[in-house]
């Protein structure tokens, strides 16, 4: 604390990422990374630009990443926007689109950053609850709001709804943006993006990627939004008053790489998925009850043991899984789907665990 | 314009970075980047992490890079805070500190960045007029103020004034944060970072610095602010209520092998201030008056000929200079020192069009 801080900077708590611990050795499924790593065609490309063209700054439009990107989504480059991963696109969002008189809606369980960009941005927000089985019903976000935001599939617990159920409430809410944060949607999910092709595009729907997951470039910090072109206007407007150049030159032709590589991105998350689907199967027959996911990690807690001490039990074997603590996820572990290898060491220390205890 | 946008992206009126033009065979003397490239150990560390951890999230502390560069600074990793590029640092440094009940206080020309920040955050300003000589005058920033700001050497001028009137300023102004932005104080400047070691650090008093310049590493986006451990951990709070990865891994470990090389920053800083003095020389011989600069540009104007008419006939011959349309700076041109060649073909340039005009 000192006496030189903003008056907000007293207020806040910042968000807790996932630990990044350095020992060796050691599984580590709590962040939620990818198992496989990046396209080989983002790691050539970063080579091809690693010389002394670093000493200048980079494009601060991004317009070649902004091609490759809306190439890939049948969309406009105007349609793109870019962050320095989608947390920073999300905190852009949050001050240029989210900041309204109304309050702001979004799921009692969902990103734990989202209450977070709020105090930092003096934002008023109401919590949706899910429903009894942890998903979301869009019928319960209602009007008035000052936008809604949910990622789908929903964080931490891996469950998406349909596309039908985000075009129903965009026609329902029609005064407000509705952000749909799609970090987790190669795996399974059905995106949202189709719905801005063309004259269609609502002027109301926001999407946000990473390539930190499915593209497995969480260390070169790239994220993305796409919607309609007076949406991505207004973030171009708070990025360029806060930080003309956020991607770096190797983020950026790393990414272009990546982007075009899709065919490396439907080989690995089809690995995951099935890795998933495995890791399902074997936790049931452990007693554990998952829920539905389509993402690249469950949500998963058994009647007879406590999340904290599995989480403790695991950690002691070396395999990192992540535990919240909030109410009524105090019981479930949230458990990134890593490589088979993984998968197994995790099944068989839960077999210990479970047998031991 | 939309009306999905926040109320205060409607007021904002965007940072106009210097154009990073496509052309080909450009001499481009206009965003102040080294003419030398960064140091090649940074690239051979850049190269050794180029490789399949990219699928993983990086340090978002930054241990290891706090540690470079407080072991360079004698400093403890405490007083480290790093951002994405100075830009970012700053724009967190604006919400975190400066956003006070009492306006702040920064010179009228200045990095124009400043007044954007404060139309982002909504933090009330005050300008101090330079002197006469484009000199900040430190005895007229008075209290009582929300806080001071100014680079030290000055952006666009290139003027820096003594530690001494800093050191003098700081204990009259003992009420606010008083932040030296050093992003040019490797050519000539002396730094404050010495006033910050030990039990002598100033409660505050933050000085910033950036890898873009005589680090020649515009094109990593690195950062970074230091001062008395309390402000620091304002501006993590700051930070991790916004992005919690700003730096990627390649960023980190590329600044870490750049802010160890501090022969490679002396041997190039070198050259680039005997350029300089070369080419203030040749300037003054061509009529010219230049402020004295202790920064890697020159601030430089032609009593008979207008600025604006010099940076289109220079861009009509392939070189891209900096021409600023505000007040008071409209005769000046401001001119990134490059490489001795560079250099020449400047002012032969410069010749022709003094004689053609």
């Amino acid at each position: 604390m000192s006496r030189f801080w903003s008056p907000v900077v007293q207020t806040l708590t910042p968000y807790i990422p996932g630990e990044q611990p350095q020992m060796e050795r050691l599984v580590k499924l709590n962040t939620n990374e990818s198992p496989y790593g990046p396209s080989p065609k983002a790691l050539a490309a970063i080579h091809g630009h690693n010389n002394d063209d670093l000493r200048l700054y980079p494009d601060p439009e991004g317009a070649s990443l902004k091609k490759a990107i809306a190439d890939l989504h049948g969309l406009d480059p105007k349609q793109v926007f870019l962050g320095n991963g989608s947390d920073e696109v999300l905190a852009h969002v949050f001050l240029g689109l989210l900041k309204q008189s109304k309050p702001i809606q979004f799921p009692d369980i969902t990103y734990s950053f989202y209450p977070v960009y709020c105090k930092l941005f003096g934002i008023d927000y109401q919590t949706i609850p899910l429903g009894s089985d942890f998903e979301i019903q869009a019928s319960d976000f209602k009007t008035p709001n000052g936008g809604i935001i949910f990622p789908n599939p929903n964080a931490p617990t891996g469950r998406a709804i349909p596309r039908a159920d985000i075009e129903a409430l965009l026609s329902r809410n029609t005064d407000s943006v509705v952000v749909i944060d799609e970090a987790y949607v190669d795996y399974g999910t059905e995106s949202c993006i189709p719905l801005l092709r063309g004259s269609a595009c609502p002027e109301n729907l926001l999407v946000v990627h990473t390539l930190s997951k499915s593209r497995a470039l969480a260390g070169l910090r790239v994220g993305f939004a796409v919607g309609h072109p007076a949406l991505i206007e207004g973030l171009e407007r708070v990025k360029n008053s806060f930080n003309s150049y956020p991607l770096g030159r190797l983020a950026q032709v790393g990414a272009i790489a990546a982007i075009e590589d899709q065919a490396h991105l439907e080989f690995t998350a089809g690995k995951v998925i099935q890795t998933r689907e495995h890791l399902v199967k074997e936790l049931a027959s452990l007693g554990f009850d998952t829920l539905p996911s389509t993402a690249n990690f469950i949500f998963t807690r058994h009647p007879k043991h406590a999340g904290v001490k599995l989480h403790q039990a695991l950690r002691d074997r070396g395999i990192i899984v992540r535990h919240f603590k909030s109410a009524r996820v105090e019981e479930f572990l949230r458990i990134t789907i890593g490589t088979d290898e993984q998968t197994n060491e995790l099944i068989a220390a839960l077999k210990e665990i479970l047998v031991s205890a």
